[in-house]
């Protein structure tokens, strides 16, 4: 029979969970699904209620003068572009030069150009300080190649990442090792921690925390939790990632970090003499699209641009078909369409294919 | 060596063309694609320069107060939405009740709603009369279980369909049988007519008159012409058409009209409470995709709503890669994103598939 406690729970032994600390429960197969939560980095801790997260901005009533978001991923950048053109005054900093889910330099470049148009954008701050004054935060930074220089803002937007909520559960008295981060090792496949009966999916997993796989991890992992021991891997899906900015960026496939050097070309397109998005007025955007140098199998591409959170579905379709790009591009492209722009990266990648051929 | 001449060229022969009356020609091979041209019927010509066609508009530089667009197709929903949010005021007549590229009874008539939201739409015109009178033209038609009523415009616009240009080529004097249209009869996977040396592409053969398509058949007819006698068929891509209007319409694959009655299930998904389109403020959408009843092959789709321009690029692919609908819903569907509509219908698809499966 079907019964749902609702409470806090802690592993008290490897199939055993004490609820608030009144109901014990014995198992034979459990998911952990509990999610994520913002971080909120040393730095910015001392700031007090001057220092929010992404959720807290929907509370808002007003809108502030201004905000330093901290961490141009994907939270910061749809955030800070949103309320930078609500009229809010935005400053974003970053460590590392990152921005969004990019792994490819030529498209992370491009994309901080085209974001520190309509912002300023610190992705590799230096030397920064904060420091709370009133109802305003004092941030001192590094200038590139400069000058350092204060600002003050009303609130400081920590979107730095979210860390998985399993520190109230007492894995490791379930006989679960965690890692540094104190995260458990699981199977991506079947989402099951080690040997255990146990199963962890969603953001508390701290894999691809994304709605979409949110919900296959769920699936794979609640079925394997029933029939435990008899433990099935399921269909994981090709790589899917876009951020709701505008322009959008997207990921799909394998990313340029996750290739082998040398193994692969590039196949490029600039949408800014893209027909159908100059008839838009938003020609403005850079695919690079990967391939096998070998097999000319499409393997990934990495995109800023006009409908990338369409284009990059027909790209990790393609991917997860295992389509090379000769294959690709014998399927329909209409006139005058985006996806036009896709058909000259990946003509640009086949031509580069054919140059190794011949060159054989 | 290449040549090129310019002029009026007409068949003399089956092997000779005459161009301008003063160059003869001898050719080993030749490709016919002289495009089409607008037609006006019959009832709209005695209107004089009051009756135009869509290349007309672009000369204009002034807006009319009115219009009456004739053929509530490709070309006319596109120009007639558009001048009627500038600020024409249009009426739309058409003759059997068709609406743009659709076939299937509900998605058309879904599309007759949504239009006829925005401007007077008789898709099905009864008793229709013209008549010049000054500068206007004066309108009279039978309204739908009603009286007839008289409408006056400055301009009717013939949007009533293309002809191909090959009425001056003489093609019998070439040995080419005409049909009834005027038009010869050619494989579509060569383009060549019947066993001649002539190949016929683009919207001289009046097939599928979509530019992308044309690439391919010129593509197509001129290597075959080059190498004629040895004629090889050319790989063609699954049908896509796409309407620019707003909501967009679209058709991918085998349309409604063409599948075999009582061989297919039809997946649904109405884009009304369709998530990401309800946030965009476009909720106003029906999508009908066709799978076989046996196979559970992915047949083809028609669809109007947000971002039909891309459902139907991702369906056509399918399509093309004769994908089963359980095929395609494996696939990484982002959220939240339309394409979680086109997910809603694979998945109402694939429920009834599964139900035809555990009833036989």
């Amino acid at each position: 029979a079907a019964a749902r406690i609702s409470g806090y729970a802690r592993f008290t032994g490897p199939d055993r969970l004490l609820i608030d600390e009144h109901t014990e429960v014995e198992f034979g197969g459990a998911v952990i699904a509990t999610g994520s939560s913002p971080t909120i980095p040393p730095l910015l801790r001392a700031l007090g209620e001057r220092v929010i997260v992404n959720d807290d901005i929907f509370e808002w009533n007003d809108l502030p003068r201004s905000v330093a978001v901290f961490g141009p991923g994907i939270i910061g950048l749809e955030l800070g572009q949103a309320l930078a053109r609500l009229g809010v005054r935005v400053t974003m900093f970053g460590v590392g030069g990152g921005i969004g889910p990019f792994t490819d330099p030529a498209v992370r470049d491009y994309a901080a150009r085209t974001f520190a148009g309509e912002f300023p954008l610190y992705p590799d701050a230096r030397d920064v300080a904060v420091q709370r004054e009133g109802d305003s935060v004092l941030i001192t930074h590094r200038i590139p190649r400069g000058e350092h220089e204060t600002i003050a803002v009303d609130y400081v937007i920590a979107a730095t990442g979210r860390a998985p909520n399993l520190r109230g559960l007492d894995l490791p008295a379930a006989g679960v090792a965690l890692d540094a981060r104190g995260l458990p090792k699981f199977d991506r496949h079947t989402l099951q921690i080690e040997q255990t009966p146990l199963f962890i999916a969603g953001d508390a997993n701290a894999d691809v925390p994304l709605l979409h796989e949110a919900a296959d991890e769920g699936r794979i992992a609640g079925e394997n939790a029933a029939r435990f021991p008899r433990v099935q891997p399921g269909v994981r899906r090709s790589p899917l990632g876009i951020v709701f900015s505008d322009p959008q960026l997207a990921t799909a496939g394998t990313r340029f970090a996750d290739l082998v050097p040398g193994r692969f070309v590039t196949g490029r397109v600039s949408f800014e003499d893209q027909g159908r998005s100059r008839v838009m007025l938003r020609n403005r955007g850079l695919l690079h699209l990967y391939a096998d140098s070998a097999t000319g199998r499409l393997l990934g591409a990495e995109l800023i641009g006009p409908g990338a959170e369409h284009l990059a579905h027909l790209i990790a379709w393609a991917h997860q078909l295992e389509l090379k790009v000769r294959d690709v591009l014998a399927l329909p492209f209409y006139h005058p369409v985006v996806e036009e722009g896709l058909r000259t990266a990946l003509r640009d990648a086949q031509a580069q294919l054919d140059s190794l051929k011949a060159a054989a």
